[in-house]
């Protein structure tokens, strides 16, 4: 007997995809990519175990692409598009620390950054995992670099200059994020963002 | 018949207890706490089942001293120590960074700092885990604090002033290590460091 489940799943192989991505982006995000099994994931998806081998022959193929679909677009999302959009620097900075310390505030957990989680976990066990959070990580350094072209102090800096403070807030970032989930508090990240945000002032590079 | 490791495992229990402790630490820090298994432990530490959990009943146990009596003074160590010693405040930071720099590129590969790769692997885990991992931090926060103490700009700060700083140099670090173990590369310690002391030197607080 065909269900309608079963038609679904047959008839949306795209949607299916998805479903096991968004699956594993979480699970991955909520207890680390070691503690997930394929067998969480599919029940998770509410897909067959046929259905997410056909997709994803191995966990290491659903991870790979979970860096690519799901944790690159988010630090897009999150950091990159914010502050390429904002009237300043500055503001753009500020502005994510609070928006994303906002949001951990109002869901009373912090899980972490998805990049630095998974980045953390996966970059000691294979060079592919770690070819793909080194892309991303530099896709966002490269980004922040960018924008720092366009303020007062950061005109006058040459590109590795650039390139170095946009590490430098990238590790700001990632570190006050590790102290907030260990904490399970967003303070970190509020307390660091009043000092990056003095020192870019100071520096002339909040706008 | 008995053999002379049975002897020795029966006469020192203390440096059997030694052994799984150094095995536990290696492990957790080079393939991950849930990557790790009790018979990996009883293997590299060349134990048996029952003497190890004679010592650690569970898997928990043993992690939580781990942190303890390998993480705890591996902070205190690499950290705490030199920047009390030291003559100076900004010159005990940059010595920290310069010898961990120094140290991963002698070694060839950055496995991270212990602290940071449990507590962003178990905060989520364990609520013991997630107060031993913010413990260590508190003690490594509140040491940098009264150290900026005896600086010239930093007695003129108050004490909550004097913490975020302290919280800010933990989370530049924990975030460039981050980065220095994605990239297997001791580039953005370096990096970070140098905006760091030049940022110390502008508020007076390197000596």
């Amino acid at each position: 007997m065909q269900t309608d489940r079963d038609r679904s799943r047959r008839n949306d192989p795209e949607g299916m995809r998805n479903r096991v991505l968004n699956a594993a982006f979480n699970m991955f995000q909520a207890n680390g990519y070691c503690a997930t099994s394929m067998q969480d994931v599919m029940n998770a998806a509410a897909v067959s175990g046929g259905a997410l081998h056909h997709h994803f022959p191995t966990k290491r193929s659903l991870a790979l692409a979970v860096f690519d679909e799901r944790v690159a677009p988010a630090v897009r999302e999150t950091w990159i598009d914010p502050v390429r959009s904002a009237a300043s620097f500055g503001g753009g900075v500020r502005s994510v620390f609070d928006d994303i310390a906002s949001g951990l505030e109002r869901r009373g957990s912090v899980t972490g950054c998805p990049l630095n989680n998974l980045a953390m976990e996966l970059t000691v066990v294979d060079r592919a995992f770690r070819k793909a959070a080194t892309s991303i990580f530099q896709e966002w350094q490269h980004a922040l670099a960018e924008c720092i072209l366009d303020t007062r102090g950061g005109r006058k800096l040459s590109k590795d200059a650039r390139m170095e403070i946009a590490t430098f807030i990238v590790a700001c970032y990632s570190g006050a994020m590790t102290l907030a989930k260990t904490q399970q508090s967003a303070e970190p990240l509020r307390s660091a963002a009043e000092i990056l945000m003095r020192w870019l002032h100071l520096r002339n590079l909040d706008c």
